[in-house]
């Protein structure tokens, strides 16, 4: 007798949190992702920033999901799926047939219809990313020691961040602290304390989702690390070496987009309605109108809240959503109609730099320190892998104590910049 | 008052070691060296096999000299040297004047005049380069479980490794480790303890430079491991997918690459006599023949041993001969005679895999587990920085009761394959 073959599209939080629940249960899963590890995306800032090693932060996903004997995983790229033969086709043509499908293939950044500013001012989603960041990050420094010319040294030494949300104030909170902190004593010729950070937002705050009061304690700390922050100021140029933001050119050699998300291709090949990014709208039960076998979750889902806001791209929404999916999969295979979808909101937390976080948990509001020792905790226990929290612990606590960047590597000098 | 000026070209062992005894002198040092991290070669074939992570073996070049005030760090191509003008021209054209110089820009691997092997047979001498052998070996297993055809499956499968030096064997045995236990329980279409892992040597014996009792120690671990153990075949092509090497075709898909050693290049700019490798043919003092104020040490200083042998290419050398050098410019500035560098041997090792290596240490050799117990404490012993050698330690204590590889993550999926 055959089981029924949930075929699971990303192994990411929603993905991979879908096929764990799915572990006692008598289905055969496949899960399919183009890459072989499962990340833990909150961290990746710290990968990017010199921190932690890509090893402390991603797994691979067989590995994770090896002693669940009911779970295929399989490296490949989604091409398109087709409803009605209920099947997968990959980029190597080959298919994979579906009784029920979880499409959890997220977002990518989005440079608003400015695709040659992907070059210019990479974004962060995956470990390539993250290392080509740091490249570039370490490098700027490097060049400066060795540049005569003040106004290029200058340049060499302003970083702009593009996007005031969480990554981009991790991102421009730990750009200072490397610059002040990190490679204060490091160079001969220049001064890294002498850096200029300019975190650049097109809206009028920071971390919009936030309680005003967080976002003030967020912009004070900023601001006391010397980043410099500009409001109401899109992006309307990107240029090798500048950018144009609120009608003024900013100098800065290194440009990091922390600004917009873009759907997975994979979610238009669904042929349903989408919204403006690209999402899927899908129904309170998490499935794509007139598809009850066929649910989207995570990211790439556009699903509004009980306060009827949009629910956020964040890993907490992406997990309960998997583990959602399956249950209404198991509902769905005992004839048991589905459920719909409600999201218990656990808080929202961003941190800043070192010793400085905000931390939203409903009625309680953390700032400081005691935010910041929450996030590393959330952090720390969420990461998956015995080793991995131990390795990542380890890190933290030397650079804590030492002011140092674990992981200040320049590689991949092949790859153009 | 100016000080003398010494410019110290490659940040490898040798290299760093004569900065670091630079240390309380009245000198100007400046390194210069491509990349900005110090790699702890010895232990890069970990990181090549998924074991460590790039940043627990390299540290930047200056940060480990950050608190000598006298040390001034550039990262610079090399690409000539003038000996008459005394200065050494960069790629970017400029130049860095010199009154001594150290050369320890190392060896690259050479490919016996078939540079079209270099895509098909990657060798390991950088973090890209182990990141890259990664990269091919976990791919391997991921397109075996997905190939239907079994002649394919068995070429993704089969591992062939050129040469039975240390790295080699080194690599051969993790890789058999690898199959054999990491990913034994990962996979549901393959077994990868199917897996064929072939050491290919031209000459008649693994490990030349150990004594006979050793290599027949080596040998007996790596069979044990189940690795096939060619000898007496040197490769005559590598195609891509195949290897022929004693009039046979290999079908292999990972073909990996550790058999020749060429010399830097920048030897060659120096204008004296180089040897079949392209390495300098130094004086006893270490010295340029006619230039008592260039000293050559490390991998690219050709000179032989007090038994007439020439001296290997081992990090013990390399940082002998730096020490070494930095002596002989000290006399050199206090108007003394130059001394002849002699070698003093601290022995020999090479790890097979898990509890099992040699080690000729003079009068001692050991073999089996406590040979592996030497490596592991000289090798963490002479890692730099104390975050590295407690994470490096973390991981093998991990990996020992584990059987697991930490940094299964391939990366870098647009570089070509």
């Amino acid at each position: 007798m055959s089981v029924p073959h949930v075929v699971i599209l990303g192994g990411g939080f929603g993905g991979l949190y879908a096929a764990r629940a799915l572990k006692r249960e008598r289905v055969a899963v496949t899960v399919v992702d183009r890459r072989n590890h499962h990340l833990f995306q909150p961290l990746l800032y710290q990968v990017a920033m010199a921190a932690l090693s890509p090893g402390d932060i991603a797994s691979p996903i067989r590995w994770i999901v090896r002693k669940q004997r009911n779970v295929d995983v399989l490296l490949g790229d989604v091409r398109q799926i087709d409803t009605t033969a209920r099947l997968v086709r990959l980029e190597d043509g080959s298919d994979i047939p579906y009784d029920f499908l979880i499409v959890a293939t997220g977002t990518t950044h989005a440079y608003f219809g400015h695709d040659e500013w992907r070059t210019l001012a990479p974004g962060l989603k995956t470990l390539d990313d993250a290392l080509e960041i740091r490249r570039r990050v370490l490098l700027a420094f490097e060049r400066a020691e060795r540049e005569n010319d003040l106004a290029r040294r200058r340049a060499l030494l302003t970083f702009v961040v593009i996007g005031g949300g969480p990554t981009g104030v991790e991102m421009a909170g730990a750009l200072a602290e490397i610059a002040k902190k990190s490679l204060a004593r490091d160079f001969r010729h220049i001064d890294p304390r002498s850096s200029r950070i300019v975190l650049v937002e097109a809206g009028q705050t920071l971390l919009a989702a936030f309680p005003a009061s967080l976002r003030a304690a967020a912009q004070r700390d900023l601001e006391r690390l010397g980043v410099e922050l500009r409001f109401g100021s899109p992006v309307t140029a990107v240029h090798p070496g500048r950018v144009e933001t609120g009608g003024e050119w900013l100098h800065a050699e290194t440009v990091i987009w922390a600004a917009g998300v873009a759907a997975s291709p994979v979610g238009a090949t669904l042929g349903v309605r989408l919204d403006r990014a690209g999402r899927v709208l899908v129904t309170p039960e998490l499935c794509v109108p007139g598809h009850p076998d066929v649910f989207v979750v995570g990211d790439l889902a556009a699903l509004n809240g009980a306060d009827g806001k949009p629910l956020p791209g964040v890993a907490q929404v992406a997990i309960q959503m998997g583990q959602h999916a399956v249950r209404n999969i198991l509902r769905a295979i005992e004839r048991q109609p589905l459920r719909p979808f409600v999201y218990r909101d656990l808080g929202n937390m961003a941190t800043i730099g070192r010793a400085s976080a905000v931390a939203d948990l409903g009625r309680v509001r953390l700032t400081g320190y005691v935010a910041w020792l929450a996030w590393l905790f959330v952090h720390l226990l969420n990461l998956i892998g015995f080793r991995n929290r131990l390795v990542v612990m380890l890190q933290w606590a030397w650079a804590y104590f030492s002011y140092q960047r674990a992981v200040r590597l320049i590689t991949g000098s092949d790859r153009p910049t």
